[in-house]
C-alpha cells in the first residue's frame, strides 16, 4: 500500500488481523515508512488492533500475517430467537440504529415481510430476500450510502449488502454488527465487509453477498457499521492525494 | 411513570443513576409493577445501569435515588487540543459519525467557521455559535431529527442542541458523546440530554442549550447519540398506548 | 372552515372546483369573511381556480358548488405504451423527478419488479404492488414525507399512496401527476389526493388507495405533487393557530 | 458533441437557444447524425426549444446559432417586494418547494438571517451570504445533491449555487427559477446554470457564483430546478457509455 498525503495529518490504521477468540495470529509484521508520531490504540476487550501515525508525503505500508482461523459453520436455520433479557450487556448496543444502518426505519417492512419467522429462520429469510432483490454493482453507491438508500436503489457492493443485512436484523430485534476482513478465498482476494449476527448464544459471520466463504476470512475490525471499521481514517485538513492498495494471499 | 402496553413486549429501561466515577449513588430504589421477565444488563465498564422487563397492560415504574455529584467545572477555553495518538482506545469511537450526529457532513463548515481555533477555544466557539443560531423550540423536531436537520432548521430541543454540538466537535477531531441526565436544577426539573467533550485528558459535560447548570445533573446513560441513551426502548411489535412521566427533585 | 391567524399574512387558497374539461361547474359560491387583500390567480390553461387573500385573526371560509362530472372509466390494462416523442409538450414535465416524488431513485426497482410490463399493464401492476405492500395508516407520515420514505415505511395516507404511485410511473417513463379532489363517495366525504396517469393519449385518474371511486371526484388542483396542490398555502411569518374543516356532500 | 448509446433509447435534447422575449435567434442549425425517431416538443409559451430522438450506438450532435441578447441589468437593490396577490398566475409555481430546492426547509433560516430585509435588498443579501459561505469546488456534489446538502457542505458548482439561491429566495416568498444557458463570457465558454428571480414586475437573471456576466448568456431552458433544465435526458433502460462535449463561442 502506498499513499500520498499533501500535508501532515494523523491517520488511524485498522488493517491488522484481530487478536480475537476466533482466530490465532501466528506471526505478523507491520511496516510504515517513514514512521512518524506512531502510537498503538488496541482494544483489549475485542482484540481489535489499531494504530495511529502521522502521514506526510509518500507513505508506504506493508502488513504481512499468518493467521489460523477457527472452524466456522454457516447453518443458521432452526436456531431459536433470543429474548432481549438474555443478551449479554455488551451485545445490546448492536440492536441500536446507527449511521449507515437506520434500522428504526425498517420495522414495518420486516414485520410485513418476515413477520411469521423468528431467530435463525428469519435471518435465513433476510439473506434470501437480499439475494433476490439486490444486484452486486460497483459504482451503485458512495461512502455516504445508507441501508435505506440501498433498499431503494436495489444495488450495491459488499458494504451496502452488509448494511442492509444488519438493518433488517436489528429491526427484527436480532443483534447485528459489521466486520471488515481479509477474504482470501474471494477471487481475487480482497478486503471485504460482512455482517455478524448474534444467534444461539454467539456471534455468527454472514456474507449477504454470497461471494466469500466465511471460513476463508481473517477478521480485522468489528463495529456498528462502516463508520467503525474503515481501514483508514484521515484526521484533519489533509486529503489523500493518491492511494494504491493490493492484497496477496500466500499459502 | 405509568405506561400502557397493548400486548406483551420486552422493554429496556435506562433511567437509573449511573454508578460512574463522577457521582456516588447513596441510596436508590426502583420499582416496576407488575414485574415480569426481569433481568439486569448493567455495563460494568461505564457504570451504566440498564434493566429489561416485559410490559403488558398498565405498568407503573418508580425510581428514587439519592446521589452525590462530584464537583464539575465548565471552563473550557484555553485547554489545548489532544492529538489522536494520545486518545485512550475507548475514547476513539466518539470521533466517529453516528446515526443522529453525521459529523462527516460538517467538516467543511467547521474548517470555514472555526478553522483558526483549537481545543477548548474551538469548543467554546461552537457553543457560542449554537447559542446564536438556534432557537429552543418544542415541536421543531421529532425522534427522527438529525444534527443535519437541526443545522438547517435552526431550532430544536435539548436532544437536537446536543446532537449538533457533538457533530461539530467530532468534525473538528474532538471526541464527543451524548449523556442523559436528571437535571434537577432545571426549572422544572426534567430529564435532559447534554454533550460530553473529551478535552485536556478527561470528559467534560457541556449543555449547549445553556439552560441547565452542569453541576446540577445526575448522569444516567452515556453513548454516541440519542440511539444509545433513550430512557426506554420497546422491542417487538407492541407500541406504547399511553405514557405519563414526572420527575421530582427532593432536597 | 374557520382559521385563526396570529397576524396578517397572505394566503393562497386552492379549494374551488376546477373549470376543467372533465367537469362542469353548474353553480358555485365562495365566501371569505372578513375579506382583505383579495385577488384571483386562476390558471386559464388548466382551469385551476386559485385566489389570494390576507388573513388576520379569525377568518371563515365557505365554498359551495354544484358540479357535473364527465363519466370516467378506470380500466387501464391493455393500453399500450406511449413513446416520448408522441407526448404533447405540456405532458413532458410530468415525467420529471419532483420534491415528493423522487422518481429518479426508483429506476432500478421498477426495472427489476415490472421490467416485462408496459403501458397500462405496468400501471395496473404498480397499483397492485402498492395495494399489497402499503398499509393505510393515519399518523405514519408528515408533511415532509416523500415517496422514498413511504417506500421504506410501507405505510401512509392518500397523499403518500399518490406520491409513490406517481414516482413508480415516472420511473417507468409514464407521465404522472397529482390531483386534489373532493371525493364525495368516500365515507365520510373528504378532500382526497389521487394520481393522474397519461395513458393512451389522455390523462386518467387513479386512486392508489382503492378507497374512493374515481367517478365520485370533483377535481380541484393539478400539479407535480403535494407541493402544487396544497389547498391552503400561508405566506410569510405567520403560522396558523387553529383550523377546523368540514365538507358536506349535498345531493 | 458525440455520444455512445449501448442500445436504442429515446433522448430529450434541451440544448437549443430559447425563442424567448429576451433574445433573438438570428440563425441556428441543429444536426443529429444518424437521425431516428425525431420529433419536436417546443413549448410555445416559454419559447423553450426541445426535441426528442432515438439514440443507438454512436450519435453526433452539432448545434450552431447566432443569437442577439437584449440588454440586461443586474442592479437588484432597492427594488421593493411584491405581494403574492400581485404575482401573475404563471409566476406562482416558482414559489413552491421542488426536488432540488426544498425551500420549505429554509424558512427559519431566512427569517433569522435576513428578517429585516425585503425585495431586492434581501436578494442582494442572499447573493452576498452565498458568496461568503460557499466555495466553488468541482467534485463537491453529484447529480443527487440538493440545496439542503449544499447548505451543509458549503461547497458546490454552478448548479448547486443556483439551487441554494432559488431555495433561499422562495423561502423568502420571492419567486425564483433555474435557467440553463450558454455563458460565452465564461473562461472558457461553457454551459452554465443560473437563477432567475421575480422582482419589480419581471424576471431577472442572477449568477450566484459571480463567475459569468449576465449579459453574456444565451438562455436555453427554464424551470423549477435542475430536474427541468437538464440538457439531455435519456429515457429507458439504456445508459450512456461515453459522452464528449465542447462549446465554442464564435464572434
Amino acid at each position: 500500500m502506498a499513499y500520498d498525503f499533501p500535508g501532515p495529518c494523523e491517520v488511524l490504521l485498522l488493517i491488522e488481523a484481530a487478536h480475537s477468540p476466533d482466530q490465532t495470529v501466528l506471526s505478523e509484521a507491520l511496516s510504515i515508512t517513514p514512521l512518524n508520531g506512531f502510537a498503538r490504540s488496541d482494544d483489549p476487550d475485542s482484540g481489535e488492533r489499531r494504530c495511529v501515525f502521522t502521514g506526510d508525503g509518500r507513505v508506504e505500508i506493508t502488513y504481512r500475517a499468518e493467521v489460523e482461523v477457527v472452524a466456522r459453520t454457516g447453518d443458521l436455520a432452526a436456531i431459536g430467537p433470543t429474548a432481549i433479557r438474555d443478551l449479554p450487556h455488551d451485545v445490546l448496543p448492536y440492536l441500536r440504529t446507527s449511521r449507515y444502518c437506520p434500522s428504526d426505519r425498517f420495522e414495518s417492512f420486516v414485520e410485513r415481510e418476515f413477520g411469521r419467522l423468528q431467530g435463525g429462520d428469519r435471518v435465513a429469510a433476510i439473506i434470501g430476500w437480499i439475494g433476490r432483490h439486490l444486484d452486486y454493482r460497483i459504482g451503485a453507491s458512495t461512502a455516504a450510502t445508507t441501508a435505506l438508500d440501498t433498499f431503494v436503489d436495489r444495488a450495491g457492493v459488499c458494504r451496502d449488502y452488509t448494511h442492509l443485512m444488519i438493518s433488517l436484523c436489528r429491526a427484527s430485534c436480532i443483534p447485528a454488527r459489521a466486520v471488515s476482513a481479509y477474504a482470501w478465498k474471494l477471487q481475487p482476494p480482497d478486503m471485504h465487509a460482512v455482517a455478524e449476527i448474534w444467534l444461539g448464544g454467539r456471534w455468527r459471520l454472514v456474507d449477504a453477498t454470497g461471494l466469500a466463504p466465511i471460513e476463508g476470512m481473517v477478521r480485522v475490525a468489528t463495529g456498528r457499521d462502516a463508520a467503525d471499521i474503515a481501514f483508514m481514517t484521515i484526521f484533519g485538513r489533509a486529503e489523500l492525494a493518491a492511494q494504491s492498495f493490493s492484497i496477496r494471499a500466500t499459502a
